[in-house]
């Protein structure tokens, strides 16, 4: 198949190399020079996103936030002016579930159909082609580009029309960064309490509080090891895309509410760069004691 | 070994029939009359908990709250008045670990040792002796009781001096409360954005956001099934034992707050007696919307 892939940073780059080596034909755009690597692996570098989109049947998109993807789509020698009918754009960026509705609105309006479908699983996960691919968008679209997301990714699954596979990553992150807080309460209280924080982890394990979560973040909230790992400023960018989202539907989310109050008070004091473990250092801050610390 | 158990309720009374399965000499005594079948087991009926402490080297504590343990401990005819040098208490119940502290030192004056060990796993976890058991006191003591725990529990872990296994009891009701609400915040939003939320739980399950609670009560939140399971009241319980904990010991836990008030809203509504995945609830009905309804 002719795939475009406009945007080949952190997550782009591996992602376009495993269609490559699946055996795709790959036309490629990103800000900076396209990676000599992947050009020496049989991928064509364009001059424009409208030409990537004129000599693709399927143009994929993975850049940073939503006006990124706007710019890409629908700037000067954009994605759209190289569209005809019968082409399919997918969005694997991580952007806002509701511009993503108006976006396919204007696609579809060229002819062309829309998929959104965001992804987590982070740079491991694209260089493994592990990563978990959350879909929006219609049935037959999906089948028909369900052969290349299986090259990137391990649990693809379709969750509903357009606009749903980034609902569906909002969700990811808003369960994370709660379930975060919840491991961060729990064992800040058990420390300050008296008890050993590391043995504390160990007793829940396998319990009814066992999450990812816990077995990871917990392990860096007692080992102190905040370096990312998934920057504190990039999950504030997906929590603002949970509550503006929240806003505009109508639903009140006070947990998430408090998360993103929590990752200010990590930035306050300097932690915008930290893992979003850190989350617990603003609890830690607040109540002047370390997880780690003996009682 | 002889071994006294005070407290023959929906979980004391199974753990009472493993020691005695195991080979050890129970002496028993509950509110009501002690169970047939424990007594045809070969447990002793006892009249007062001072003489069961009497006849044993081990007594075990088993009952709902705080002034329960007070009572059975300090009360007429109570166990202390039935205790001398060597002897240990061996407190289960789900208690202040503040008070558990208080407790012990009042035994402590009377020549016993004292453990707080209790538990999460609910009624299934006791009949099929698959307990967590998390124990607070000094390691010579541990390893005394540690063979009745294993007749118990599976997962057994000494996490810290007097009151730490209290404080992680409370700290896993925390991590169980608010990870409930995590699950909830993440459906809520990606089913009233237009996502399907089976399919969000099937796409989010084996990633960073993947927990026991996601498993469970993420399922029971789409199939409607608030039934108990653990009771919102129970839960309320817990939590208030962290909420006042976390002011005595100067700590600030805002999500534990948010989700107490979220229990609240359920008890509001009729749902004292609801799964605590009612928790979920709460915010459907602030913001109008099921997480079962299509958007």
């Amino acid at each position: 198949m002719n795939v475009g892939f406009v945007g080949l940073g952190i997550m782009g780059k591996p992602m376009a190399g495993h269609l490559i080596a699946g055996g795709h034909t790959l036309f490629l755009k990103t800000r900076r020079e396209v990676p000599a690597e992947l050009v020496a692996a049989g991928g064509t570098a364009c001059a424009t996103a409208k030409e990537v989109a004129e000599k693709s049947d399927v143009v994929i998109t993975m850049v940073p936030d939503t006006p990124d993807v706007e710019a890409v789509l629908f700037g000067e020698d954009g994605i759209a002016e190289g569209l005809s009918a019968g082409k399919t754009v997918v969005d694997m960026s991580s952007i806002s579930p509701i511009a993503t509705k108006a976006f396919a609105e204007k696609i579809a309006a060229r002819g062309a159909a829309y998929l959104d479908a965001p992804v987590s699983g982070g740079e491991v996960g694209a260089k493994n082609a592990s990563l978990t691919i959350m879909v929006g968008g219609d049935e037959a679209t999906f089948d028909k580009v369900k052969p290349l997301f299986e090259l990137m990714g391990k649990n693809v699954t379709l969750v509903g029309p357009t606009g749903a596979g980034q609902s569906t990553k909002v969700a990811n992150q808003i369960i994370v960064a709660l379930t975060i807080g919840a491991v961060a309460e729990g064992l800040l209280f058990a420390s300050k309490a008296g008890a050993d924080p590391a043995k504390v982890r160990q007793a829940l394990t396998g319990g009814l509080a066992t999450s990812r979560i816990l077995e990871l973040h917990g392990e860096r909230m007692i080992r102190r090891t905040f370096d990312p790992g998934f920057r504190i400023e990039l999950h504030q960018k997906d929590l603002n895309l949970a509550l503006e989202g929240a806003k505009s539907l109508g639903l009140a989310l006070p947990a998430t509410a408090v998360a993103q109050q929590l990752f200010s008070v990590c930035v306050a004091n300097g932690g915008k760069a930290w893992d979003h473990s850190g989350l617990a250092r603003a609890l830690e801050i607040m109540s002047n004691h370390e997880i780690a610390d003996a009682s």
